[in-house]
């Protein structure tokens, strides 16, 4: 377990404790020697460091550690314009006997990936629907390896390990509520629409096993999630017989959950079930990155720009 | 109570019932004759009606009948390049013994006014927060006589009798949800935001006892709801010796509750709580909307284009 | 053959021929007869026409006329506020052995749908990729029935009688031209895409034999022919073998061939042939609609304000 | 009195005067030595300043230093790409004795503060209007301390001591004209707008005596001086008994001098004395804005581009 | 002189005057006989008037009205839902001898043309810069007949005979003002950009003597009076020797003074005296669209919404 | 002849050979020695380098290079974070007998000048209408020694060497197919627009004689290539006696070729000859900067987001 955490450094303190790489780069000072420029993280947050003195013995080693890689860090805290730094001393990749426990290292949804799994699926087999049932069980089971650490965006809200899970299973819960409220809604029509808008974010973002993506896929980039989706619902429905307009009603779900098109949606809901899928996305997005934005702020603060809120500065109230 | 609703006209039925006046004029045919020209409601809809012949003996009694008011009519029920039209043979004012039910001529919200307005009053009433509960509590008391009628916009979406209260309950009831699943949000705020959002509508539309709003107030029009709700909570916050930030974010929700300037916010959501109100608000107008475009739409047809819905047509499924 | 075109209509001319009823309703007149309110055309334009007395004997006949049916009519040129007119005296719906042909009743491309088809067919087999050629040369195939009379849109654009041939073989035309100028572009994917971009409006609106739009299918507006078209490519691509690479780059011309995403596209061209299709697609838009705007406009003179040109006015010069 | 000012610096002059320090800020070299890193001003423009050695006893007396504080420099000026800098040898805080008159550090408006409130206060004075008189009176005095220093930005336009004055006063200025040309027009609901427009500033931006904004209040943030003002009109109008009509036309004013939705304004001007406001405020801002991207601008040449004025350049003619 | 205007008329009232025709038409009647439908001006007002019975022998005198002409007509005075309207006995063209006061009848500035031109060439006069002074004076010859009549637009602002001077001159004197309080501003090149700003709107719009403009040129559809303006600059800027750089400001203000874009010009000003020409059209247009608008409200009451103020309603205050 | 391309360098080759330089500059460096600062490019791409060490005798010769100089270089090919950069031991200034290919040097159109001029020129002399010839004869020998290397922009598309006549030459290989498939449009008319439509890019940007922009002028900052285009028709049209209607349209074609208010047209194409025009501008533009962004890109991948692209990134496919 961990013993130093980023959130909790203080100024001076010698540290040796496990990080995850988020950038590594070998750079020439101004007087002409190497110096290692590192960014790394563990689950509390990110922190620079630099080791300045580089021997040539030091350096194969060093060139083996790439970003995503988990090491060893021994260092000093600094206070660098206000800012903490690390003045690293020693650092190694991690081997194997190494005692990590890899939630201590990353971001991750604040609940058990099998336990929102679980919360999902058991939605979609309580569906009286027997074709939307069938399709949300058929694409749970067979992305269920990758849902179990995807993150539900490259940056943003949701970039945490299982967040695609931890998106989903909030926007459920919240829907339930809804179609309680307006009773002409098909409630397993949102929910199929809720269990399937973003599946197809599995193909469009690559990510490693510790939900952090590393980029767009070519299909991703060329087609989009949205789309990527609907092509996905065409297949599965022609397997199970789902009838068509329950089919174009769904893949139109898809289609129309970013609601504006220059947000990828060349369609508007058209629907009731549509409309609701698109508000509990959003909402769910939003209070997500609110939340995020104020980590870390102080009461009767704001925090500084968020550039996915319409670079809003969010506000932490003192209360009384 | 009424024997013939307007959604059940049947063409060349001959009918004699109660309905309301939307609008009344005498005009000059092209024969350079004069016939009246009406468009009378029922709680069911509305039909046009003509009454071609008009003896000058006729002519003091209709001069007498002006828009909102309630008439008898007796007339034969004719069809029009598709439309159901009254042919009518005579017309009165309702008189004061007339067994009337107010509720078959109107709009009005599907649950009783005192119910409702219960139900809001408790949930302010529960409140923890004795700032937020004393707000709420003095200003639907103040308000509680026109809460009873009032509509909760001109056209579009509640307009209809009580139509405010029904548009408060339902966010109510989702925004209680949400606190639930969002734990870092302060609950009384959110509910104490839902119950003042649109309270100023009250003095910004005008609207008759049948929830028929008849224009826009002078103030509402130089205004607004919002910057009149802010000067409203400014008056009485400091009579009940609400804190000031408290004050000053209830009027940030007012102000931030519609969310983009060009539909009246200067300012955007700068807490999670104003985010929230802002798409509870939204998703229950348009819920309305969606299921108002709907009736009397057939499975597997389209509604007409719906302006409030940037003109979509909303689609009813045929299911299987 | 037909004798009277409506473009060269002359007042108080009496005329008997056939034309297509494009709109017909029966209505009743302020002195409360019925009389017949026409909209009729030929392939050189249209004009309204009025039977002011209708007997009860020819209701039975002329309840039996409906929009799209071709009649014979007898008639008066009237002028109606600068506006020429048919009075009518006789009309009858077309009977089996009426010497009609076709061509002379309905807009159509100025082209034998069968040469045009030919072309294009012709194209289609003379690619070098075999993957692009075997998807062309099996939807030409499976869809040139339709092909032989559909319009290429609604309104606007090509909606005539095999517009949508007459669209595509002009792009390819064009097109031919452009790979040649820039030499570092597929031409076989540039042609592929003509051939298949608009293909799905096969099945995105309705039409009658005659080219005549008679509406969008339930699919189309949910989806619309770009998302139709990529579907019905990822079925074909996966029978015929298509790399996954031709098959997304496929679907991404289609995706993105409207360029703006207010115009249907979430994405925009990414590689240069998509882009090359975009400009030669709006491009033959819009020569169409300016050609058709200028029909009947004197020289040194413009044209009324056309709704798809932005609302401009076209101009057609002197000269010297 | 200042010897040396900015705009006059000479390359490898030596000076020793007085400035304001704008930011102060210790580093670490890439030499890994400390040195101090300065932003210096007076009231002709900006300069940075590098002291390069900084021994350890003088780190106390540089540590005192803060962001506003007047200081004396000692240094050489030197070029650095084209740009002029300053070496320092010895900077240390004002003491009291030091001879400084505060107007050659700092931007400030060109008339006296005195001067140009009393020019505002007779406008005020001169009022037939006995309300709108007794209102801005009251505030001018309420205000005045305040008034005598804050700008009225916190960049841009008039961001300099006392520049709200001199923005008011200049805009009375012209509006007396206009109200001469455009005789339909309400002079004292023109002037009091003026007079009141952007009160509220005094509240939505901190500024120090120096008329140097150091950032929003929380107020200002969540409401801003549109909605601010409002509110102190509503307050002071019943303390006055100003009538409804005239309060409400007042505060309508102040919400949309911003005119745009986008600046703020959720309603645009609905009678001439608000439109003639809005333009009193943008043409002086402009006006503003272009003379001070003028200064330092060589004839025949063009400025930077200017941020507030749609980053146009602005051009200094030749003449002849 | 007129005796009967028509902002006075009296329902039932018999009147026998003098009219301009604005639109003159003969229709059929749903009774299928002929009336003639017209529209009806003079200084005061519009209103329409009908003729319902014409004899045979009337008719070759009607059909030699056109729009435009003025006529005298005898008629009665009628309301008609609500509207006042004629029912016309007798109407013919004026003869030679008629008493007719054309400013009775047409819409006009509310000066003298003669005085307004005197006061613009007088500026011109006084001018220092002698290019400037040239180039005003001669164009203020050359285009004198015109500008006597010419409205400034072709609907909308300052549509009046002389409307163009009376724009220049309330330009002028907003003008003079603004160069006193701005003292680094140009007063000549901003008094010589008022008076060419819109000169070759004499080119741009057809009018007739009367001020009524009948439609744009062939050059002012293609080009606009903007290009135009910069054309005619150009060729009289040759023709006097003006230099170089102050032709091209000169240019600069006529291209720039429509501001934006999608108003006509495709650069925004880059020196204050084209920032301060564009503020002195507008407000001008806008004051005079507000001054329109209000005439006939009622103290306490709203115009109807006004096109050219992005839809507005304009309020007349009660005052106290 | 050149040896070393910058595109063909490998690490710690030692290069001797002759570049432009982009940019140069002396700087301080943290170890407060100087060093020089340098861009340096051929026809292949653009390499930064550092001469580290100056010594007091190398600096008066440093001092003589200015931007745009041609130098000779020694230096060492070293890897930098990735990229590669030089390593200067010795820079001088190009002699007289220096063996200098400026081709090899800069960035050019891949055909000689001469022969698109020619091409160019041939087109013009086979217009059948002789103003049109005549005007465009006179324009391309007006301006032929300055189109032999004006770039058509200072950067983005065409930024090259004779780039405008490359620009030119292309539009015309299109054009002349487009007006063989929309055959009402007037060939003669496109080509004229074509060859004029950036003539006045001449004298809105500055260029040296390398075909590298270096800044825009005065005129045009103030009017735009396509005001000064039209000023120059209007010149040369009235020289050779063109009649109004074809010079209108020609300027007209001129003023709409960037067809967005936004990109400098305050008018849109009114007929199919201006709207052509534009279509071949921004296809050979687009397809320009397609080509130059997957320049060195390897297939599979995408290009760098492009900023005259709409920040689109650009992909090479692997094919097969």
């Amino acid at each position: 377990m961990k013993e130093f955490y980023i959130a909790d450094f203080k100024t001076d303190e010698e540290i040796t404790d496990f990080f995850i790489i988020k950038t590594i780069a070998l750079k020439l000072g101004s007087n002409k020697k190497q110096y290692l420029d590192l960014l790394v993280a563990d689950s509390t947050g990110e922190v620079t460091a630099k080791k300045w003195d580089i021997s040539d013995s030091e350096l194969p080693s060093i060139n083996e550690i790439k970003d995503g890689d988990i090491v060893k860090i021994k260092a000093v805290v600094t206070q660098w314009n206000g800012l903490k730094q690390l003045r690293v001393m020693k650092v190694r990749k991690k081997v194997d006997n190494d005692p990590i426990e890899l939630m201590d290292l990353i971001k991750a949804a604040p609940e058990r990936a099998e336990d929102m799994y679980e919360y999902i699926y058991k939605r979609a087999e309580d569906m009286e629907d027997k074709h939307l049932k069938a399709i949300c069980i058929k694409l749970l089971n067979e992305n269920k390896e990758r849902l179990m650490y995807y993150p539900a965006a490259q940056k943003n809200h949701h970039a945490q390990l299982a967040g695609l899970l931890y998106h989903i299973k909030r926007m459920l819960m919240n829907g339930e509520r809804m179609c309680q409220v307006y009773t002409n809604v098909n409630a397993d029509l949102v929910a199929a629409g809720v269990i399937l808008h973003d599946m197809e974010k599995l193909n469009e973002i690559d990510s490693n096993e510790l939900g952090i993506s590393t980029g767009y896929s070519f299909e991703g980039q060329l087609l989009g999630h949205l789309v990527q989706g609907i092509k996905s619902i065409e297949k599965v429905a022609e397997e199970i017989g789902m009838p068509k307009e329950k089919t174009i009603m769904l893949e139109h779900m898809i289609l129309t959950h970013h609601y504006e098109p220059e947000f990828g949606s060349p369609k508007k809901p058209m629907f009731p079930e549509a409309e609701i899928l698109h508000y509990l996305d959003i909402i769910d997005a939003r209070m997500f990155d609110m939340a995020d934005a104020l980590q870390g702020v102080q009461p009767g603060e704001f925090s500084d720009r968020v550039w996915t809120l319409d670079n809003r500065k969010i506000y932490k109230p003192l209360g009384e």
